[in-house]
């Protein structure tokens, strides 16, 4: 592992230099906005020659310093922005301060270390996700700078935090938004063999980091999960795209009466059933591997209701091209479980779809919950937890929605 | 009390009926939107000549029948619905029929009886709100319907509930918007003597229901409170506004060093103080009475920070007209607050205002953190609590905003 980046690239009067276009929006940076789109940018042949990840100087239009930022000629996003201001550039310490930054904010809202560490943009690591799972610590670099200085980050992170095992996932689709390639490696120590367990909502949840779903665990819908789980005791909960059991074991550990997770695949179910024997209570838990909509039209046929259902489907809607497919997916959703749903009993409904805003997604919900005969209250609209922190500039970043009715 | 309505007025077949103009929008109506304007109404001599409460039939451009709703010629929102299918008129088995619906899901939520109980429109009983603290009840009839049938609604009450003591409260805004008076009176019961003390957030909170903000407490900020301790332990915490110390008790309840309660109201600050009291947190609690933009500015002067800074004013922009003020005024607070939170510390500023909507608010707020040279994560975006369910047709229900911003 290499301790700190290569000083020739990264001596900070060496730089290479790149400039904003008049038309660019030089202002939204001087507050905080963190990225230069390609046709922003003055992108000569001299610009275009740099690597991805190379470090430069951006200026304005009017050649006054603007930010430290990392480039990438063949992202959309050319530029991401590293420091406003002062002379920082990546090395041990400027990846020390950061981190040690961020894992102050979440050594403050849990009491365990298991939790994203590290959420991009909004951490000041523009493009980079650390998940941690107690000693073992999960790096998306899903940016070229920080694939580039991935040994540097890692030696960083082992320092700050102690942990001893560091995994890079390199499965994540922005990832090849900025050419990058798909290879997983283990940074340190040894890839766990066995589903590391983490407890969290009362419940045990097994996480799968090296096969599955690769970051084996979604943090972001904890604060719901634990939201939900107030509602399940005594209800019969049903899971649908469960996952490894997020929402239904919670719901079991809160005292719900049953849960049926619902998922395409077996081994995440299967992951479900050992969290839910390792809390024990495996006689209270039951699955169905199976298409969602598949499984929600025969449940519909048959006559069990729940007085939960949660549905938290993948993105439907993950880029504007989409949205519109996405959202009669949505409605779909919502028009299939809402019939599932006794009187007077909850439904979850979860976008995790940039496209479709929170207003959008809402209507789409309410139509399907209208077409299938049923009205609602909401009762509460779910967002990622504080572990998934937002830059203010950058409002795409609220992608997370999940709302509560009641119907 | 009054155990049931006149039953002639309230015969199904004998309620007089009014109609929609023809470019009123029936299909909201019939999709769930609850109020019709006074110019979607035909307002015919007849229509005008009813009295402030009337239950009537309503009926669209065509004749058809649409809904059961409770007239006042007197508003803007002349016609509320009351029930949308079926022959429900408000006699005793419909309001026990909607206070058990109510009911049950607050006892789902909350393990002790303490929490909104109706919340208006989105509980089917619009302009009701009904506040519960224990065995004693606070109605606010905000709607000229519930005035007039305020006696057998507080007999359902205590019937479903099993409340002993019954306050109408008719001090909101809302009343004197349809043309009702002011007057408090007590139901049922006694009115209670001393404060109440409320159990909420591991706090002890002293509610007067009688005296002071009438209210008493206000149970909307529960879920935010709740948020905002999670980020208070081991920290100096600044409550702003406090009225009887909503934040700063339960900051002290999980393990604030200290926290200062600042309030332009004396006796709230005297309540807020019995509650740290009672809670043997008295010697880590302070209180600054006065004016809070002029506390605020003395803080600033003075070289105190805060882990935790908590500013929940007053509705700056109740309405439209207001806006701009209010946002003046939200900037100003973000701007004043900001410089006395420590670094990495966090800023929690709430806006209960109508008129200006979540993005504008931290448009507001993010103007005044940029002013004061501090810049922001936000880690959290709270709303008011599920006890305070929104209809999803009536998107202004959604008034309560809080930001957790981190600086």
């Amino acid at each position: 592992m290499t301790p700190t980046p290569d000083p020739e690239t990264a001596a900070p009067d060496d730089l290479p230099v790149v400039r904003l276009k008049p038309k660019a929006n030089a202002r939204a940076i001087r507050r905080g906005f963190p990225w230069v789109y390609a046709d922003e940018l003055v992108t000569d042949r001299r610009t275009k020659a740099l690597a991805p990840g190379t470090i430069a100087r951006l200026e304005d239009a009017e050649r006054k310093p603007l930010a430290r930022v990392a480039l990438n000629p063949n992202s959309r996003i050319i530029a991401r922005v590293l420091d406003r201001d002062g002379r920082g550039i990546p090395d041990h310490d400027w990846f020390v301060a950061r981190l040690k930054r961020a894992l102050a904010l979440r050594e403050r809202l849990y009491d365990t270390p298991f939790y994203r560490l590290v959420h991009a943009e909004a951490d000041g690591l523009p493009g980079v996700v650390i998940d941690r799972f107690g000693d073992t610590a999960v790096i998306q670099p899903n940016a070229a700078w920080s694939d580039l200085l991935i040994a540097p980050l890692a030696h960083a992170l082992a320092e700050v935090t102690g942990v001893t095992t560091i995994l890079k996932n390199a499965g994540s689709r922005g990832r090849s938004l900025e050419g990058l390639d798909d290879t997983d490696i283990v940074l340190a120590g040894a890839a766990p063999e066995a589903p590391v367990p983490v407890d969290m909502n009362g419940a045990t949840y097994m996480a799968d980091l090296t096969g599955g779903q690769k970051t084996g665990l979604f943090y972001d819908q904890r604060e719901n999960q634990a939201f939900a789980a107030r509602l399940a005791r005594g209800q019969d909960v049903l899971d649908v795209f469960s996952h490894v059991g997020g929402f239904a074991l919670a719901a079991l550990a809160a005292g719900a009466t049953r849960a049926l997770a619902v998922d395409a695949s077996a081994p995440a179910l299967d992951l479900a059933r050992a969290g839910a024997e390792a809390a024990g209570a495996g006689e209270r838990f039951e699955t169905r591997q199976g298409d969602a909509f598949d499984v929600l039209t025969a449940l519909g046929a048959e006559d069990t209701r729940f007085g939960l259902v949660i549905c938290d489907p993948p993105a439907f809607a993950p880029a504007k091209p989409a949205l519109e497919a996405g959202l009669r997916a949505y409605e779909r959703v919502a028009r299939l479980s809402a019939p599932l749903v006794a009187p007077g009993g909850c439904l979850v409904l979860c976008s995790c779809s940039h496209a479709a805003d929170l207003a959008t997604f809402q209507g789409a919900c309410l139509r399907g919950i209208g077409r299938a005969g049923r009205r609602a209250q909401l009762i509460h609209t779910g967002q990622a937890g504080p572990d998934h922190p937002l830059l203010p500039q950058l409002a795409e970043s609220g992608y997370l929605k999940a709302l509560f009715f009641r119907l």
